[in-house]
């Protein structure tokens, strides 16, 4: 299957999982089902979700085995969304092209809607482990708990808070996106590696292609806000030097950030050397993300 | 022992193993690990991690056992204070006497460290599943993740936001309190019994009696909103009729209350009649419960 095919293949099996994950059946509070799902079915790239079916391809692990654990990834993904747009937070009107979640449902569902995804996820994990597999999948879990939290995205997110308005020097921005976007990134690509069983020395590999390709994803991000356009981002760009954030572009230039993003994501590639053509996606993947307009 | 020494007994257990709970080191965001001990050590009852070290003893499990399900509780339980006080929510200058998580570190710093309890609660029980007992202990993380999220506490606080400024009836107070207060208490109760290897009777029983815990709690709480003070409560007492909240007193007044307090309890510890003297805490404290002050 080529590149493009794949990927709709395995946002159609995410988008599907999504849609009827909520639980909800209960009418006194039904509102709080459609703030979540709002979000949620929001659209996106699914690239995390993505790379955990991936990598269990790699080891010819059927994508039920591990979709409950990447669709937890996406809730935790799109609950840091929710809370980063609050008015106390980034302030930002619009998410993908569409009002953000508190612009629709009020400040204080955009609060609860997120605390619920972020508990759906791990009540989602939690009961898939209680199928089968259940200590790689605890394992799983646990590094996904530990990348989402206050020494993973969350830790990211604080250093972010702390740099607006100041300039950061480059240990500090390395530091907050490695947390920030990286550890998000990184988390399915592991835990998809430990629940298909995958050895010391692949762990190993698939990790550091994650983590640059994670690094990627953000340099591109920091370039897209400067040369994108509201009608391919679907947001603002220019957000960050509004916000006087630090950034690799304002750390770098333009196009000394345009090389690194070359180097990290080459560098990334190479890590897959020993997987051959069963890492094809992941390859195209990371070589899709430089290119990416949005 | 007597109540109030091993209340205090569970307490010391509980607050050494809090304080001590917050794996962050990073110098970048060390704020963070302040803004979460601020509120995670704030003091309060620690009631529902004592439900927890309190049901284990029944099965003379030792705390150690339970002490990482009992803190993350009250993980849970704390996060959701610090969102619930946000300015958003209730909008809240005091808790316990004490100036609110937002108050003392901005609002964007309480959002975020609301969500790193939440998430340190999964990494903390995880962790602790993977040292043993973990299909016990991945079944009481089941419970409770569905008593913390869209299902339980997450969705009576929904109920709570919807029912502001307009009257509603006593189905929709019940399925509220169940939900935000409830599912909360019957957590430490229900997991502690699971870890702890409780048969089905003994389950069903400790379950009941925690419902019932749960719902005489919330009719104090009403009580206390109307007749407490400030200084005993360390927040101002009469913010549900502020806010226009329908509560138990609003709805059969404060006599009819006050019986329907000592029914709920009478009833709650009739549950327990099977364990003799091993339950001989959670009696006292149902007691304690109607007389509290705050």
């Amino acid at each position: 299957m080529i590149f493009t095919q794949k990927q709709a293949f395995y946002s159609t099996i995410v988008e599907e999982s999504l849609a009827n994950s909520i639980p909800i059946e209960n009418p006194y509070y039904i509102r709080l089902k459609e703030a979540m799902l709002y979000s949620l079915m929001a659209g996106g790239k699914r690239l995390r979700p993505s790379l955990a079916l991936a990598t269990a391809e790699i080891f010819e692990i059927e994508p039920r085995e591990v979709i409950a654990f990447a669709c937890a990834i996406e809730m935790i993904h799109t609950y840091s969304l929710i809370h980063d747009d609050l008015p106390a937070m980034d302030n930002d009107d619009y998410r993908r092209g569409k009002l953000t979640n508190h612009k629709v449902f009020g400040e204080a569902m955009a609060i609860l809607a997120g605390d619920a995804l972020l508990n759906l996820a791990y009540e989602t994990m939690i009961k898939d482990a209680l199928t089968g597999n259940s200590m790689a999948k605890l394992k799983a879990m646990e590094v996904i708990s530990r990348c989402a939290g206050s020494l993973g995205m969350i830790g990211g997110q604080v250093i972010d808070l702390n740099g607006e308005g100041r300039r950061v020097d480059s240990d500090e921005l390395k530091a907050m996106h490695k947390l920030k976007t990286g550890a998000l990134i990184k988390a399915p690509v592991e835990a998809s590696a430990i629940i298909s069983g995958a050895g010391e020395k692949e762990f190993a590999a698939l990790s550091n292609y994650a983590a640059n390709l994670g690094l990627a994803f953000q340099i591109k991000d920091d370039i897209l806000d400067v040369e994108g356009s509201m009608e391919e981002m679907g947001k603002k760009p220019g957000s960050d030097a509004q916000s006087d954030k630090s950034t690799y572009v304002t750390l770098y230039g333009l196009d000394k950030s345009k090389q690194l993003l070359q180097d990290v994501t080459g560098e990334g590639i190479a890590f897959l050397a020993d997987f051959g053509s069963r890492a094809d996606f992941l390859r195209e993947l990371a070589t899709a993300l430089v290119t990416r307009s949005n």
